[in-house]
């Protein structure tokens, strides 16, 4: 029962030729997949670079079973073809998905319920920029961490694609948020999308600048992606009942920690990756995000940060640029 | 609005001289004390001995502000006097409670909703041996561990006060339990109180014995007393989405941890400790306790495991059992 529409046989993707560095990442061509049943094909406009593309590229995090082997977890086009019993979208339709990879591609396939509607007014590479960070902070952020209005969101790697999505939303949604960030430029960013209080981790301890801006009360919430020697300081750095989400270890997973404080001041340390959930458990947060962020969104009282736009076949230049870490939000591949 | 009844002006109590070992611990004359608004005076007929009593006579856990000085978190007697406003008890009730401290005492105070009455044909000794592990159990492992029926609950200390009630409760909720514990004795005992399987570990890896006992799934929830290396081995013998709740650290708050598997698995570690929560909060874990666990108690299906009885001028020798660490479930205290 899938629409037909004059599609071509092969597109061309980016693909990891063999774990390595960023040139690693080739251009190639594929046949253009066809959706199976509940799945929509996106005639892929943009791809969202993350940062678990680039530890697929090393090897590192290889592609869940049943998973597209090309890197790209996020993309935004128009619906080039429905498969059997899907009901929400039609051929032509402007959509931003979650992807389960894949999205280094001219054609991508994603179940329909991780799809989304462009918001009004947003281009593709903007669209593109959107799920990934978004998907992640709604449920690592709200769903896993029950940030509330009112309580204080402490984020690390505030100027990262994660880091200005958390601190737009959750000032949107009333909380009060504290970003850490590794420059006076990057500082300044996290500043303007409206966290209360920057700490530049090269000249300022987190730990002090959270106590002295919650007079003393601490974080609620906080989410890391840094980890190692960050473990124990956001122990201290958490208010009493505190909850503390673990998305990624840039410093490394392993390390001494005095664990009293989790004890003591009742805090709940948890952690989650997005991309090996099921397609019904992403479907879930699609629907959250639609009813809460969607018309923030819409209202441009949030949007993603855009860094740079790379051409699809210089997805490795992207790579170098999210590594070399000057980058502030959003690096998109715009796929012509 | 106080109840006057003949009581006498001195009582007998138990306190501790100095910070320092079990003999510290000295029989003293005190003023009886008088209950505030919504307190009760419990005529003290037994009160139980716990592990926090220990670290508070070593000066390593102060009682909290407000707090008697006096050892004894849990004690059982008969209602002698009520303060001004109290609803449910009378002079001469038959209860047990959750103390703030002031167990070791003829007389204690205590909130009326932070006690319960005795389990019928349960004796002031048995009552005595209930309140301190069943709050604490119930606390961390049904409400903020969220342990459901059919899920496995790993248990460490199970022969503890804490250990041998969160075996008979868990299991008797429908959990399937695993304890570990250090003699064959305290094997044997586990195992009657209903844990299907149990890791003597001087022995057994329990990480190695608990997937073997589930199938590769792993604990979905684990209460422990131990930290120190049990931290990262906890970590790997958890499910996905397993809890792991810390109640104490008898091999010490510092380890070195690799911290994937609380992201991978999504883990959620957390803590509490019971005494410095406010009265409200106890008594929200009393109403819930009357309603599921006072019926199994009443029936006999739990019942706290009752290792030796001191007098109340001995309280010394019963802090040289726990101490030892020889002990199976409760010690207790008499108090004629």
């Amino acid at each position: 029962m899938m629409n037909k529409t004059a599609l071509p046989e092969k597109m061309t993707v980016v693909a990891i030729q063999e774990p390595g560095g960023p040139m690693v990442l080739k251009p190639e061509h594929r046949e253009v997949p066809k959706p199976g049943e509940g799945e929509i094909l996106i005639r892929v406009r943009a791809a969202g670079i993350n940062r678990p593309d680039v530890f697929q590229r090393k090897g590192l995090y290889p592609a869940p079973p049943g998973a597209s082997d090309l890197p790209g977890l996020e993309a935004a086009g128009e619906v080039a073809a429905v498969g059997e019993g899907v009901k929400r979208w039609q051929v032509g339709d402007r959509v931003t998905a979650l992807t389960p990879g894949g999205g280094y591609a001219e054609y991508c396939l994603v179940h329909e319920t991780n799809a989304l509607p462009i918001p009004h007014g947003f281009t593709f590479t903007e669209a593109a920029a959107i799920p990934e960070t978004f998907f992640t902070v709604w449920h690592n952020v709200f769903q896993r961490g029950v940030l509330k209005e009112g309580e204080t969101l402490l984020v690390h790697g505030g100027s990262s694609g994660i880091g200005t999505t958390a601190i737009q939303v959750a000032t949107a949604l009333g909380s009060r948020v504290i970003a850490t960030a590794g420059s006076v430029e990057k500082c300044a960013a996290c500043s303007s999308l409206g966290a209360v209080r920057v700490v530049n981790y090269h000249e300022e301890d987190f730990v002090e600048a959270v106590k002295e801006e919650t007079n003393g009360h601490g974080a609620d919430v906080i989410l890391d992606m840094i980890g190692g020697d960050y473990i124990e300081r956001n122990h201290s750095a958490a208010a009493m009942d505190g909850r503390i989400v673990q998305i990624a270890f840039l410093r490394g997973a392993r390390a001494t920690v005095d664990f009293s404080q989790i004890m003591r001041k009742r805090l709940t340390h948890t952690g989650s990756t997005l991309r090996p959930r099921s397609v019904a458990f992403k479907a879930r947060i699609a629907t959250d995000l639609e009813a809460h962020v969607w018309p923030l969104l819409a209202a441009r009282r949030v949007a993603p940060v855009m860094d740079m736009i790379f051409p699809l076949s210089e997805a490795w230049r992207a790579h170098e640029r999210m590594e070399d870490g000057a980058h502030i939000g959003k690096i998109v591949l715009d796929v012509a």
